[in-house]
């Protein structure tokens, strides 16, 4: 007898079809009815036991997170909540699940006893849907840039260059860490390591993805990415997935176009194909919010908020225009703000951000012209020497979620801001390189993909939206 | 002006309109011919310059590697090579190649030469070619999983575990290296490190992904993973990316009949999808295959191959036998194997592999059943106390491809292997967990995405298919 997902049994027409389904039970009552589920949906099947020709110690066996084999005919159901149940004819335990024991029970669980229990997590319907989201947000990412002529590049992960600069670096070794070689003059002898040079976590693709935008064209990079930085926030990951388009040829114009087309087709596609989860996860936002006070509370819906990037032009604004805003808005002259806005050259926190999107434009905005002196060493340099061509795209709830920029193609002004951040030139031989040898325009940006996980399920911890999540003191599993 | 890709140049229907193309120099004959390429394909665009309207500094500045922003109109081409051409009527020098320093010279380089200038070699046809081809590939991986009801799942790259012991691991840490804190017994205290416990880089996601499909069901990890294993040669890497697919209620010939139909499909993506890089790459290794002795030349040619794993059904043969008849092969009583086949248990190398898929079976070969001993403590013990559910997958030219088992599912038998290996079982608590709370059988396997990536491109070192590869003494870039 063939095997169906409970995803298919749900949605194809089987009715008064014998069929035979694997997968967990979630709850069972009355000694009747189980609900089971398979990963597959984040909705379980009915199947209903005939509890008078089934043996008592079997019915004992069916409990919370308990693995089943059920064979039994498709049959209406007449119950509340869903339009097919499976009556059960054979039904075998595969494995046990004591009732006393198993952490998973079916009541709420608070999120940081099964981030505790990460291994168990997925078992319940938030961190199902959650997962299965990030998932199908991941495959949006691969299939956006693919039918765009983007080629996917695997930038190193262990790198020997420190030069970018984005954070504080893991180091990776395979010396003795309690005795290390030392040279003569008492620092750590790195050529008798693995890799014969000290090396450390990559924090970017970028430089990397530069060398193949400027052979292949259109690149970019998915993978994960590290930063040591001693944060324990809801928002910081020691280690986080990231997206780092590259393109030649394309100014900060195109860069902008590009980052905005790809973000609405990566939330049109969930949109499209995880209706279920997000219904889901719509469901338990509201909720949640319900037990905030007023004042906290979100203005907009999951699916609102989906929509509100969708369907909205992001407003482009340069950093000189934001901050006359910021400088004349309500809450800094109120000095409502924890960083009031004082002068040209301040750096915006997430409060700005937020207040221009959510209260001063109403859509998603599109910083751009930063000052050089907050912005990396790569970014190109405007002709009224003190800007860059910068961007950081602004999110409700959230704040910066893209931050990108035209990169520096002349060697000279390169070579010279290299050399005024103190950046030793020798470890940037071959990014220098790009610009001896058919240099361009090029652009990109840096897209972290938890914060996009983050905004698209409504999650508020981002440890909640990545399977193990690595923060400071915490690595298990 | 419309900038196109060459590639679209080269298969629109755009004759006789004006078009505008954006690319680098490959080579300028005859101070007339120029072949721009811009990434988005194998092929060139033929660009002729009417000599006598340029100036003579621009002409000079059209050198191998330069950036071109070029305008004119598309015609059919009276030479030989392509069908159209661009008469060029406006040319731009966007970035200069200094014709005595660049080092991708129009000539053929070595690969060792190429190695070293990572950041360029996808300059060149071939990596170009290959870099393509992985792009490919490794979108195929992700279409496959996903159209087929698959969840990706992103295992942490940073493990506090090391209890899988596949091979020697990288620690990862942000301790002082020369004075790391000391506990009273004098050992390193990782209680001060980062994330307050001994950490290093994953060596497989596989014991993650297990925890997964016992939820979610059917789920894939496709990241990097590492070895710090001293393996000079042209088939290892420090780190490479790994594809990893874990199925809830799978046994071992559901393994064998997945990883089949993926291989295939993903072979057949490519075959499909990168036609010019692959009749490229076919060239190319013909002509390699040149400069060997006659009795070292493959059979087959690249396509050839392709064909043979898709063509064929995948022999499955039992561990036993396949001793049996490597014992009784020619190459064993004459003793040319290096490593003779003496008796039931021994580890198979790569020469008795490519013997059995090569000469013996002249087909993919599955193999199944291994004895115990020679296996990982995961898999599943057979009822004959001596063997396990594990396979391997042989392909010609490289041996072992894929690795997979059936995962022990009962707590008992899976503990007391645990223990039996010396592995601390507290390490393991939330493997463990699995096998207690609805347990059941499930399977999967893992494929070096390099690996895979070899074989489709026909190249021969490992280190020539990844973009920076990472090898003792090595990690430039």
């Amino acid at each position: 007898m063939k095997v169906y997902s409970v995803k298919d049994l749900l949605v194809e027409d089987l009715l008064l079809q014998e069929v035979s389904v694997k997968g967990w039970v979630r709850t069972f009552r009355s000694n009747r009815f189980i609900a089971l589920n398979d990963g597959s949906t984040i909705h379980n099947i009915q199947c209903v036991v005939d509890f008078e020709k089934t043996p008592e110690e079997v019915l004992k066996r069916i409990s919370t997170g308990a693995a089943l084999h059920i064979e039994g005919t498709l049959v209406e159901s007449s119950g509340k909540g869903q339009k097919v149940e499976i009556q059960v004819t054979r039904l075998e335990v595969l494995g046990d699940s004591h009732p006393d024991e198993y952490p998973i029970q079916p009541k709420k669980h608070s999120l940081e006893f099964l981030r505790e229990n990460a291994h168990l997590r997925t078992r319940t319907n938030t961190f199902g849907a959650v997962m299965r989201v990030r998932s199908t947000l991941s495959f949006a990412v691969h299939r956006y840039f693919q039918n765009n002529g983007f080629n996917y590049v695997n930038t190193p992960i262990i790198t020997g260059s420190d030069a970018e600069g984005a954070g504080e670096m893991f180091r990776v070794s395979a010396l003795d860490a309690k005795n290390p070689p030392l040279n003569e003059d008492g620092s750590v002898n790195y050529k008798e390591d693995f890799f014969g040079k000290e090396t450390n976590l990559t924090v970017s693709g970028q430089l990397e993805a530069e060398t193949y935008a400027m052979s292949l064209g259109k690149v970019y990079t998915f993978g994960p990415t590290f930063r040591a930085e001693n944060s324990n926030t809801s928002r910081h990951l020691a280690e986080f997935w990231m997206i780092e388009p590259e393109v030649a040829f394309m100014d900060l114009d195109g860069n902008m176009d590009l980052a905005e087309d790809f973000i609405k087709y990566v939330i049109r596609y969930v949109l499209e194909h995880c209706k279920d989860d997000l219904e889901f996860l719509e469901k338990r936002l509201l909720d949640e919010e319900k037990t905030k006070p007023q004042n906290e509370r979100s203005s907009m819906t999951l699916t609102e908020k989906l929509h509100f990037v969708l369907d909205n032009n992001f407003k482009r604004v340069s950093y000189t225009e934001a901050i006359d805003i910021l400088k004349n808005s309500k809450p800094n002259k109120k000095k409502k703000f924890q960083y009031i806005i004082e002068e040209w050259g301040a750096d915006l926190q997430s409060e700005h951000e937020r207040f221009l999107v959510e209260k001063h434009f109403k859509c998603p905005v599109i910083l751009f012209d930063y000052p050089a002196k907050i912005k990396a060493f790569y970014m190109r340099l405007n002709d009224d020497g003190k800007t860059v061509r910068a961007m950081d795209i602004l999110f409700p709830g959230i704040g910066e979620i893209v931050g990108g920029s035209q990169r520096e193609e002349r060697y000279d002004v390169l070579l010279e801001k290299v050399k005024t951040m103190g950046i030793d030139e020798k470890e940037l031989w071959w990014y220098l390189d790009l610009r001896k040898y058919g240099t361009a325009v090029h652009s990109g940006f840096g897209l972290g993909f938890e914060r996009l996980v983050l905004f698209a399920t409504g999650m508020t911890n981002i440890r909640d939206v990545i399977p193990f999540p690595r923060t400071p003191q915490s690595a298990e599993f």
